[in-house]
């Protein structure tokens, strides 16, 4: 198996999160299985970030990611001299251009091949919207450093009980019922499929996917998108040779037994997604993005700035994050 | 403390899962803990249906509410000697008429105070509508049973883990936004409040209140029903002096750390209760309805009768709902 090029993790937001649990990331790399990373920027906010954890960080400036596989042994791997002087809880515009420079230095890095994935650390999109952030999350911003539309963008949430795809996102509840069309069903089920294929060694991956409404319509009687959207598009899918099931009744869906059935739950909404993971996996939850030519990974929390620098965050999640990431750009690399 | 009067069992339809579950809890009615009931016809169902569950289910046939606390000891009580022959799997019109005779008696008793109260076996509506079940359900059935307007009954689902009400349930996700309602939020919000106080042994109980839209639209910016109608209806609550909180993204609500934070989170539509507690607790998920004079439960299923007969079906949640009936029967007997 070829060695995968070192991961490239993005900072976040600098006075998030975000730098703590990448720090202490590092410190668990060998319990925790990581595949070797680096960090975009920050040596001085990672630096801080630990001793807030109670941890001494040693960091190892590269110039170079050929240069991460062997400095991550010994110290965490920095790449280039940016940085800022963040107050822990306190975003500023510096801490958001340091935020930007490694997000997007990180992107860029992983579609040239010297990084094997991207895992994005935390930010506050409307801290970043001061140095000119303009997309509507991180997702988008991979996609457009990518050069596809944002809608060839699938968010996928795994944790380790559940994998779940939401087929609309972040959209008022009123306005999901329109937004769903059967292209929109087919297209997603299709680069899902592909993408569990292709970097989660599930070479036949089966989606189970939701109804919109109670009981999933129970034939009409509670809406009728079943019937007029989505039945017919998991036909289409079968026709293609997917192993696609539904629309399922989603109140039973995540139920032990039941998760047995399929590989990815495909949802219609935020909340019918994220419920199942967040209730199952909190503290676990990979937000993985899938669809594009970079492996793409992400905690699946937010900056959480009213706790960032006093030692309770979690870096479960984020150490989740990682190791996903690495064991993608194995396979790819295999 | 008052003995409080034996529960109320109705039958469901003799050809689904109920009566076998009925009689297996009968049998488990020591190591479960569970106070004195009786079932309201069906000896003859009872026993063929516990024979499939491989039980010789004595039965104790009784004529009056009043014997049953004696006769549990040595069999399942059963009053009257109305009776069919099922077909287990095959639902009928006997067993329809059967079913319905079951439910009107049990709930007429509990309304006379000769049960403590009623757990309902699951019926088939759409069966049960051929002998003149008109009702959306038999939570419906019951309200008009107590000449209560059918918005004074609320479902609310508890398992081990949480409880859960869903204020809009069985309507298409498209008419949800409509029918939230300040009034609807209030008037429910006080109806579970003063329901677990009473029956639940929670002199003040917490109550969590979602969003309807992802992250409970983030100030607006995904719908508005957070601002125009649930915050409102908070204040209100509030200003009424119940412990209430909200809106809270329900994505995380369901958490476990989260959980500890409330005694029941009330939800804006079906899936978003039905998810978390289905996702925690199937198999052991009871329906309580509140607001009504007397007391109900009932198993968290339906009638399946795809398994009827064949002994898969997990007795779990009629045995839940048989202990919370006759905790609440003897707190209000107390």
């Amino acid at each position: 198996m070829a060695l995968a090029a070192p991961l490239a993790i993005s900072l976040g937001d600098p006075a998030g999160i975000g730098p703590e649990l990448i720090a202490e990331a590092w410190t668990k790399r060998e319990t925790a299985g990581l595949a070797p990373f680096f960090v975009v920027g920050g040596a001085d906010v990672l630096t801080a970030a630990a001793r807030t954890r109670g941890l001494d960080l040693p960091v190892s400036r590269i110039t170079e990611p050929s240069q991460a596989h062997a400095a991550f042994a010994v110290g965490l791997p920095v790449l280039g001299d940016e940085d800022c002087n963040p107050t822990f809880g306190s975003p500023d515009i510096a801490g958001a251009a340091l935020a930007l420079h490694s997000l997007a230095t990180a992107a860029a890095l992983a579609s040239s091949g010297e990084a094997g994935g991207v895992v994005t650390g935390p930010i506050a999109k409307s801290k970043l919207a001061v140095v000119g952030f303009t997309q509507p999350g991180q997702t988008e911003f991979l996609a457009d450093a990518c050069g596809l539309p944002h809608e060839d963008a699938v968010m996928m949430l795994a944790g380790p009980s559940l994998r779940t795809v939401p087929l609309t996102v972040h959209t008022a509840l009123s306005q999901v019922p329109r937004l769903l069309t059967h292209d929109l069903i087919v297209q997603r089920s299709r680069i899902v499929a592909r993408s569990l294929a292709r970097d989660f060694g599930l070479a036949h991956p089966r989606l189970a996917i939701t109804g919109l409404n109670p009981h999933a319509g129970e034939d009409g009687r509670m809406g009728d998108e079943e019937q007029r959207i989505i039945r017919p598009a998991i036909e289409a899918l079968r026709a293609e040779g997917l192993a696609v099931t539904g629309p399922h009744p989603a109140d039973a869906l995540f139920a032990a037994h039941e998760r047995n059935g399929y590989d990815v739950a495909l949802c219609m909404y935020h909340d019918q997604a994220l419920i199942p993971i967040k209730t199952l996996d909190f503290d676990q939850g990979v937000n993985v993005t899938l669809g594009l030519p970079i492996i793409r990974t992400s905690p699946d929390h937010g900056t959480a700035f009213a706790i960032a620098g006093k030692n309770t965050a979690s870096p479960g999640a984020m150490i989740a994050a990682i190791r996903m990431a690495g064991e993608c750009a194995a396979r790819r690399a295999a």
